[in-house]
């Protein structure tokens, strides 16, 4: 079965494609509408995002499953540094309380992005506005990546997670957008859980070795990521005999074999996340399919210099 | 006489304000629309830009008088190195034609801004273009730093100068922008002709030390500005003596006692272009009235952490 969603992911001999990593989480802060309106505005039609449940089952886009305490002011304007905010606890209105305009420059994850815009007055969106603003017409060449974040406290609930994949793939299909959207996950029973439920939608499956360390200040995902271990095992593989059509490893971690193995399986493959110039250099030698990356804009630059393309 | 446009790039206790370079030209093409707006989107509302006259007399927004090679293609879609596209021999309908989009990373200036979006089909703008865009209700506290751009050939051209300020203010009052408008340039002699001729507008004056080497990749204004030399002479007093509202140095050229001193004149100090982290913060520390910056999330992420405002 081919998807077209897939297919816009896929590179050729001359494209590699642009993912906008929660936007343009380097340039706009991470998962608002501001920021996919700039990744938007610059080209870069392909966009991932993170999405999690309130209490009262609305699907709104933020990567933790507790509010980032670096990147979230509270109604007092103070950075709510481990309050806890927990999504899956508040209600969506709740939660509207809250701005993630800024970042505390204070925290080690702050200190990663020292170009990021700082605004005030901007809230954690409904998963249901950034559908909206696909559904322009001029955005219908837009594809989303959306990944279905887990919750750590509901690992083993298999109710839970059902109801995730049933709440969100109903709104995706409510707004006509199941041709344009990826179900991603680090969890793969989550994306069984997809197969099951929507065999009828795309799945892309994360990986990320042990052995390369967390990102700084993120939440890991590492609680609901299979331990896969090369070489004894070969993750593209992996991927396939999961029923998987996306294969998205940490870009440390794939290989020119398993970049090939990858696409002999027929395998689109999403590097992530790219920001630095080497590393952009290193990933288009490499002729991956597409780029996710927090810098469009740095990978823009990098794909012109170099007579790549990167749009369709 | 009280400007209310020199008062908004003036800053206060808790204040340093920010002014978009070019718009925002680490980010997104210098003096296009598009990188206007996003300064604006990010509540960055002073904007610096450049005007010269086409050879129809059309006022444009870009900053060299012949087109930069570097970051200008023509219709073939190559980029024009060294081709002379000289704006006052062109008509307007003769400079629609070029794209300013992209940068050539092998060029020594588009090295300078490795993580600018790479667009097509990117215009030179008319100065009416952009009075348009911040005519909107929403736009309503922006204010601009005009700077007119001195040609090299017309330096001893007094008819040429006339036409240029006379041309670009008329275009002003038409919009009714003049209450939001400073006229800023490197040639006091132009400066001295608006005094001439619109003596209810406020006057920028641009100073560079010789010392401090052009930028890479820039066409040089030291033909146009006046050579002065410290400590023989004072900056800010020099600026007074001309009628000057704003002085605007280069960040390097500017001591703790110039400052005070263009503060004690009553001058209001913006220092020009001011990218790097650790200037920035030096900017900080010596309290100037505004930093103009080619990254506008820089100097937010700064001024946020340091507890500053930038916004009134």
């Amino acid at each position: 079965m081919k998807f077209t969603q897939v297919e816009s992911f896929r590179g050729d001999a001359n494209t590699i494609r642009i993912v906008g990593h929660r936007g343009a989480r380097g340039i706009l802060p991470e998962n608002s509408i501001i920021g996919f309106d700039f990744a938007l505005s610059i080209g870069v039609d392909l966009l991932e995002f993170d999405v999690l449940l309130t209490r009262d089952d609305v699907p709104v886009i933020t990567h933790n499953h507790e509010l980032n305490g670096a990147a979230t002011r509270g109604p007092d304007g103070r950075f709510i540094n481990g309050a806890g905010a927990r999504v899956a606890s508040l209600y969506f209105e709740d939660i509207e309380c809250f701005d993630i305009g800024r970042l505390n420059g204070h925290t080690d994850y702050g200190r990663r992005f020292c170009e990021q815009a700082q605004l005030d007055g901007v809230r954690v969106p409904k998963l249901s506005e950034l559908l909206e603003l696909v559904s322009q017409p001029k955005h219908q060449r837009v594809c989303m990546m959306l990944e279905l974040k887990s919750d750590p406290e509901f690992s083993a609930d298999r109710t839970a997670k059902e109801k995730l994949v049933s709440v969100v793939t109903c709104e995706i299909k409510k707004a006509g957008m199941e041709d344009r959207t990826l179900l991603h996950s680090f969890d793969w029973t989550l994306l069984a859980e997809c197969k099951k439920q929507v065999a009828d939608m795309p799945t892309s499956y994360l990986t990320q070795l042990k052995q390369h360390a967390e990102d700084i200040g993120e939440e890991t995902s590492l609680h609901s990521t299979p331990d896969l271990r090369p070489p004894d095992i070969s993750l593209p593989d992996e991927v396939k005999k999961a029923g998987g059509e996306l294969w998205c490893p940490h870009f440390k971690d794939i290989s020119k074999a398993d970049l090939m193995r990858a696409k002999d399986l027929g395998l689109c493959v999403a590097v992530w996340t790219v920001n630095e110039p080497d590393d952009i250099d290193a990933m288009i030698d490499l002729h991956v399919d597409a780029i996710i990356t927090d810098y469009p804009g740095r990978v823009q630059r990098r794909l012109s210099d170099r007579g790549w393309l990167w749009e369709r």
